[in-house]
């Protein structure tokens, strides 16, 4: 069993479907994008029938909405630095030398083609397993009340229900090297005279911590 | 048994799902958004699947396409005609009115729920096979040399080449009851003296039609 397969709590019964889930199509023909395909599907199902069985009283926008959170980049990214995803992903050598080993779409791609090689090896409900595993805890964080809304959106609705103008968001810093850089984001609510700050591996990420933050404070 | 289920090829543990399926919002608060948005998630994993199972060799980017020519209403209302779906679908009183049981939005929208209600009561696997059932003729129909393009990308791709103006699409009879109307629709390729026409319940179907037509005639 690899580590992997540790971290996902599967075991392939074909190893060569994780192989080919783990190689970028710059490595060799027998690459992931058809897999991506099928895990993006399964994600998608796998997610959706968890929000319906644990929101019982939500309608329907209010789950595409919770689920295009939890599906997007920024969250399938999360996913796979729990996975320890990156360098397991197989590369071309282009790629190594640009920084491809730590690039986020290929990090969230070769993600969905790993659930997209547990569905083909084990069936839909091996593959809803793991993926309910590695989404428990972002699932957890939901807050029904917010109905799926993303911090920014909450933060700007309360805002403008009180007549406030819109808060500003403003790069402050950017750290590390290329491709594994933090981002630390400040949100500044002028009329409140409050400031947060979020931080993130993108500036989206940062921006909606920092809006998470001002919300905490301004209502809690 | 109920006739439905016998053209489903599946026999419900809970009827309350298949019942709730069957429900239109206008008719009362238990309806089948939420089963609609299980559904859809389902039909588009258990289609993917299909797809890529049977087409080994084409790329993600035709296997999307070609899903994409699958799942959507047209694609979808053909299904609800298959399965008898115009009469079953419970509606409120206005609807009724108004012609909501042929409602081509309504009949999609009630067969993306029940295949969502089979996958909550009898899990992927059954909700798979019905899937593959009321899709194989059109599986089967599928060109995968045509990579997926629908009959009017095709025609417009083939003149294109050629340096041909592009085709010309015309309205020319519209019959029947309003929400059971069929509409036909020429299309001319002036530059070549040929005109084809095409049926259907939308115009977007007729369209495609009398592009197909014009295809065989053309690049049989």
């Amino acid at each position: 069993m690899t580590d992997l397969e540790q971290r996902l709590g599967y075991t392939f019964g074909d190893p060569a479907l994780l192989s080919r889930a783990l190689t970028h199509r710059s490595h060799s023909a027998e690459h992931n994008e058809r897999l991506e395909f099928v895990g993006d599907a399964v994600l998608n199902c796998a997610v959706a029938a968890a929000l319906y069985r644990r929101f019982p009283q939500l309608p329907e926008g209010d789950l595409s909405r919770i689920r295009a959170n939890l599906v997007n980049r920024d969250c399938l990214l999360l996913r796979a630095q729990d996975l320890g995803m990156s360098g397991l992903v197989r590369l071309g050598e282009g790629e190594v030398k640009s920084g491809g080993a730590s690039r986020p779409s290929i990090l969230a791609d070769a993600t969905e083609a790993v659930f997209g090689a547990i569905f083909l090896d084990g069936g839909f409900d091996a593959a809803g397993k793991v993926i309910e595993h590695c989404y428990a805890e972002a699932v957890n964080a939901i807050d029904p009340a917010a109905s799926g809304k993303d911090p920014k959106t909450r933060l700007q609705e309360w805002l403008q229900a009180k007549g406030m103008p819109l808060p500003e968001y403003t790069i402050t810093a950017i750290e590390g090297e290329a491709h594994r850089q933090t981002f630390t984001v400040s949100c500044r609510v002028h009329v409140l005279g409050r400031e947060t700050t979020g931080h993130g591996a993108s500036r989206r990420v940062a921006e909606q911590e920092a809006a998470r933050a001002a919300l905490a404070e301004l209502a809690p």
